[in-house]
């Protein structure tokens, strides 16, 4: 007979209790050699222990509002608003109420877990101003639904995303000023999720602080598209089967600098992840990968990306190009795949005539066109001309995206803030 | 011609700047199918950008200290000393001097580098009071070359290990007192260090934090050894080739959780992390694996661990016992080797009584022995009889250990702490 696990040995897990609280999780993917992997949390709900409750707010605001910087002073992610909103959670209460304070450090003990094991996972997202003056976010639900999954995969506590984007319109609406009136510009947020049990011991987090911070930001190409230089990177590996590369989890992260500082010093602006002794193209630097190639034997324009299979980050930004393009371009004659394919594959592409063209997609650039792969000492040719700086999917695709995401096309992906 | 990457695109790099100062950064590991993975960072060292002096640091005692736990109530890694050790790097002006405090919060902006993108890395190492009355660290330059790789690897600034070891014993005499005088305690030093750059664009950090901290710990096993239950992990994987599982980052922590707490939902103590098709054996929970085990042809006894080839935690404990084991175990006809080996072979040894014991390796517990495995729904005896919680080579190499780690051996590993 097995005995139970002493009550000493268990003592770091049974700190952070078993919360029967974390939401479903279940990443099943597969290896190519065809090990299947899946880890399932929990997936019930407790009873006893509290959700989000938006009622509950509480909101000081700030007696020292900042200026606001002239639009061409906006730096990505360096200056913030004059709020943010913050949660604690408990593995005892769950979360508490709301608050939205001035914008103020966080004050953690140095033991605290966040800092030595990494139980930090977050959501890149924005809000627009529409031409009606409105407020607009961008497909919140499938941030919120990562945020969960991610936060779930680290022993984080889960919550209601309708909740938390109640919470987050207030806050938003609370800092409008902010929010630049121009296109090309919004309101960066940063939902951030961190473990803060004061304990060097091993175990899930038993507190956790929930955080929204809000940075106004500019167009990533202020003068239009500049097409970017990738070096494919064989010599490391981000993401595996069974590993942790589909959430956003800061550990995700940290691990990725050096590859993209030893691109840079080859005067490359990223570096593009293969993966295996296929070179899969996974994604680049800290977007997903979009290619469009002819079919070698039909003829037929293909838009390829990786599929879902655990090693690539499941980003909003490629799901709303895929579903882009499977309505607008497949009626138009394209093919649109979710499918593995090789360096080689848009190498030899290339070499044929038959590559039209290569973009990363993410949040912050929407969609960033490729001009050339530097790979095994070779340039790969993306099929951008001289001087040409955006293929014509690319420039489709953003164009699209803005629309919907400005409000001037009534789209159910865009979300409006309640006035 | 390939152009420059554009100043706006760099920014986030050019933010931190390529330092001239990271520390040779050496990771050549190969895949099982020989695909090979390397990377390395320049290993120069600036001259204009201050190392750490320690003869530069400052104290600020405190002025209330703490009172002393009872032996029996400490609890890993829960209680601190009064005091912390703390050192500020910035990449234009190095290593700045040196403090130690009294123990306090960090203050820290929402939007710290460390709390996105997981920039953290960390050691675990003890001091130990000898039978003189006399502080002794155990192989603290192992612990500092390991820091330096740890924090090369994820764009964190390197430092001098002697200046480092230097200002850790300082700030160990002056908590001196905190060091429980009895066999198996210990005070468990957590260096740390994180990036600490104000900016939520993906680059390496312009600033870092290196702290100290200190807590009293008794013995692992209080009342002894109590071998423990592992079940073999085969749903997820905790590193891969050309990744970053062996070095000591906060990454590789968080997303061990929830495998460790599965294990314990199903009554076994940790998990064990196998790795590819053919399942190798790579390391348990947060330790190394060794295991004893007769030849299958001619009968000698070998003691097996993993090899480093960078899938694996390079273990100080792990470096120790495979020392100890070359000097003392193969004059006494063993074979000491870190080589692959697999849970079939590990079972099959079971099943034909050649598997004489298992054990777990590493600082908290020094070596942790195994009384069975769940694999593949059956349980693999490791060579424990009832009623016996440790094999004679997990007792023999305790006793050897704790000689050398509380001085009553003289040994090289055993680091004098000046008076």
């Amino acid at each position: 007979m097995l005995q139970q696990p002493s009550a000493r040995l268990l003592s770091s897990l049974s700190r952070g209790s078993f919360r029967p609280f974390a939401a479903g999780l279940s990443a099943s993917l597969r290896c190519r050699s065809q090990r299947a992997y899946s880890l399932h949390a929990d997936a019930s709900v407790g009873t006893s222990i509290k959700d989000i409750d938006p009622a509950k707010l509480s909101i000081t605001k700030t007696t020292t509002p900042k200026a606001l910087l002239p639009p061409e002073e906006l730096i990505f992610g360096r200056n913030f608003t004059d709020h943010m909103l913050s949660l604690e959670w408990t593995a005892s209460e769950g979360w508490l109420p709301g608050k939205i304070t001035p914008y103020q450090n966080l004050s953690l003990d140095p033991a605290t877990c966040v800092f030595h094991y990494a139980f930090e996972c977050f959501e890149g997202m924005k809000a627009y101003k529409d031409k009606n003056g409105g407020i607009r976010l961008f497909r919140p639900d499938k941030n919120m639904a990562r945020l969960n999954k991610s936060s779930a995969r680290i022993a984080l506590p889960t919550f209601d995303s309708d909740a938390l984007i109640d919470l987050i319109s207030t806050f938003v609406k609370l800092d409008e000023r902010f929010i630049p009136d121009m296109r090309g510009y919004s309101l960066y947020l940063r939902p951030t999720m961190i473990g803060t049990q004061r304990t060097l011991g091993v175990g899930p987090p038993a507190s956790a602080l929930l955080y929204v911070i809000a940075s106004p930001v500019g167009p990533y190409y202020p003068t239009g598209f500049k097409a970017v230089s990738l070096e494919a990177t064989d010599y490391a590996v981000r993401a595996w089967p069974g590993g942790v590369g589909d959430k956003k989890l800061g550990a995700n992260y940290a691990p990725c600098i050096l590859p993209q500082m030893q691109a840079a010093s080859r005067g490359f602006h990223q570096n593009l992840w293969l993966f295996g002794e296929e070179e899969y193209i996974t994604e680049v630097g800290t977007m997903n990968l979009f290619a469009a190639i002819k079919n070698k034997e039909t003829g037929q324009p293909e838009l390829l990306t990786a599929p879902l299979d655990g090693t690539i980050l499941e980003g909003v930004t490629r799901d709303s190009v895929l579903g882009l393009a499977r309505e607008r371009l497949e009626p138009r004659g394209w093919k649109v795949d979710e499918r593995k394919f090789t360096m080689k594959q848009v190498s030899d592409a290339a070499d044929e005539g038959r590559l039209m063209e290569v973009f990363g997609a993410g949040t912050a650039a929407i969609v960033s066109p490729v001009r050339r792969i530097s790979w095994k000492g070779r340039l790969v040719e993306c099929g951008l001309e001289d001087k040409v700086e955006a293929g014509p999917i690319a420039l489709q695709m953003k164009e699209w995206m803005e629309a919907i995401q400005y409000g001037d096309e009534d789209h159910a992906w865009s979300y409006k803030v309640p006035a």
